[in-house]
């Protein structure tokens, strides 16, 4: 049994709304033939604010990929710590009783990533296993919930925690004039995620089985060009159609294990954007109020790329989490283009009743995620 | 039961050997004031010779990290394709077989990583997993091993293929010139290897049990600076140093198996200098022979990160393995400081008998790594 216990999710204190980034792309691209596209594109994303590292004037310069690298590194080593600590106060674990660290993020890169810093300096032991996945794009936060599922599967006392640091706007490419970047300028924000998989007991998705699907010949439709300014985004405007040729492929996952994906008891599905979502609420037959969750990450904090499935569960579990043994679906789809999905059942630590309607409201901690994490 | 079967390795066609190497850093640096030191430290190396994807003179210019970054892309495509072919065949299974590819690479960034590509155009499932590491350096042909164990522990039928591809020429910065970056130019060499990992059946190491370990406080000797010219390799003095506290962890797993890592039969290990070596063979007290494989790799490829353990495997293969139940380390060593080791015993699939005293003479395809490869 493996166990994904609640997430902690942050989002770091500087805010814009979809009105000032509307100004904004007004203001910046007056001239761009497409702009007009540009917008209707931006205010159909759904999403109202997004947070972001710096304030907005900094956050449009670049200052060049060595320098925005460095901040990257600061800024994980000054944000990760906070979420990894609730991560383990909620899965009732301490650093010491982790095996696996994987931590995924597309948006910075160190060699050595960001898992030996944190075993140095936050008390795990020199013996934990580390997977750093810089290269699964958004697709990460469901590769990492599986690969902690396979590894709980292959060591059935173990625990692994999974983190999620993105920091989209340190991708921000002033010269990438394509209304896909455009739209991407505007649908993109900061955030970061931990949660726990625990190998016995532990309260949150029992996973049962996972997957993975690539949609044939869409590798260049979500990517990166690395160039001496650092990442950029390449998105193909035919990704948001990618649902129709996904739907199956949850299904037939949810078919291997006896469940039919239309009719699951809860959904965590990557909020790419509106149409992601809504293709698969119809494709899959379900309602869109099944997808809230995901809804709500976008509605708040835009596409936060491996973080957006952390967060769409911890919402979950500030709505009280499901009843017991109730069937669920998460998917993370990224680059590749990739599906990593998994299907599990809701569980309540035994000894602990069912989950309080609100979590959030018996453990100050847990209100977090509301609040902007001030670094320190 | 995992067993990591028959690698293949390929290096590029344009060889430089040491007397080149130490006749260039004696004309492109005539004035370094450490000149000295820096050619002693090379002539130390014991590398004999390194293959190269380019002629020295190309390899010697820097036309951008973007253009470096296209030609890894570029050659990994070209060159990939043929050392997985082979590596299956040397498994007997057929692309449709692998259930996860671990790519491992530290000396080029994609998104989507060559994972996307490999599934398809090599014929893999759309369902294989995709594992992709690009920040565990030299540890990373270890950790894959690791890994792809882990997995095929969680789903005994499953079969994990394992790629490194490592062009550190890539890597190759004229303006770094610490004595630390020129000895690493005259160490590093490029190289790619493939290897299987079965869940049932197959011919080589069966893994038992892995295990990774962190050198306390070291993350930064071994570390990439990322800056606008791409990735810069950082390599402190006092890393040929650690195999004093690594021999220990090595100790320590072994004796949770009930081994003793003085007396096994066989030793894969990374051959990151011929200090680690020297030290390790020595901290271990196993005989200086005892790490041939490793040291064979150093010699005639220099130090090609990730694929060195795969590179030496294929050395053992070559000899015409070991015998029915011999107990062996693999050990990758890499950025963290970290270690990612494993144990298994020699295994010849049933119904083969003893293994051939040389393998190689029976397949035609297996003296593959002695034969420049020509992309194609």
């Amino acid at each position: 049994m493996a166990t994904l216990c609640r997430p902690t999710v942050s989002v770091p204190e500087h805010v814009i709304t979809m009105e000032e980034t509307l100004d904004l792309a007004r203001s910046v691209h007056a001239d761009h033939p497409q702009l007009a596209l540009a917008l209707r594109l931006m205010e159909n994303t759904g999403v109202k604010k997004r947070h972001l590292l710096r304030p907005i004037e900094e956050t449009l310069k670049h200052p060049g990929f060595e320098q925005r690298n460095a901040v990257y590194e600061a800024e994980a080593k000054a944000r990760v710590p906070a979420v990894v600590r609730q991560a383990l106060t909620d899965a009732e674990l301490r650093p010491q009783d982790i095996d696996l660290i994987i931590y995924v993020s597309c948006t910075g890169f160190m060699m050595p990533s960001l898992t030996a810093w944190m075993i140095n300096r936050m008390d795990f032991r020199g013996d934990t296993r580390q997977m750093p996945i810089a290269q699964l794009g958004c697709a990460a936060g469901g590769a990492a919930i599986n690969r902690a599922h396979d590894f709980c599967t292959a060591y059935p006392e173990a625990n692994a925690l999974i983190v999620a640091c993105e920091f989209c706007s340190l991708c921000y490419q002033p010269t990438d004039l394509d209304v896909g970047n455009l739209l991407s300028n505007g649908l993109f924000g900061d955030g970061l995620a931990a949660a726990v998989v625990r190998g016995r007991g532990g309260t949150g998705v029992d996973l049962e089985r996972n997957g993975s699907y690539l949609v044939p010949d869409t590798e260049e439709w979500i990517a990166y060009d690395v160039r001496s300014t650092g990442f950029h985004f390449k998105l193909d405007k035919r990704v948001p159609g990618t649902m129709e040729p996904l739907a199956p492929a949850l299904q037939e996952l949810a078919g291997q294990h006896g469940w039919d994906a239309s009719d699951l008891d809860f959904y965590i599905i990557h909020a790419g954007g509106p149409r992601i979502l809504d293709d698969l609420s119809k494709f899959l037959g379900v309602a869109p109020e099944a997808f809230r969750f995901s809804r709500a990450t976008l509605t708040e904090y835009g596409n936060i790329a491996s973080a957006v499935v952390l967060d769409a569960l911890r919402r979950l579990f500030d709505e009280g989490g499901a009843h017991q043994t109730a069937r669920g679906l998460l998917a993370g789809f990224g680059p590749g283009i990739t599906a990593e999905m998994s299907l599990g059942r809701w569980r309540v630590a035994s000894g602990r009743g069912a989950a309080p309607t609100r979590i959030a409201d018996l453990v100050p901690g847990l209100a977090f995620a509301e609040e902007p994490h001030r670094a320190g």
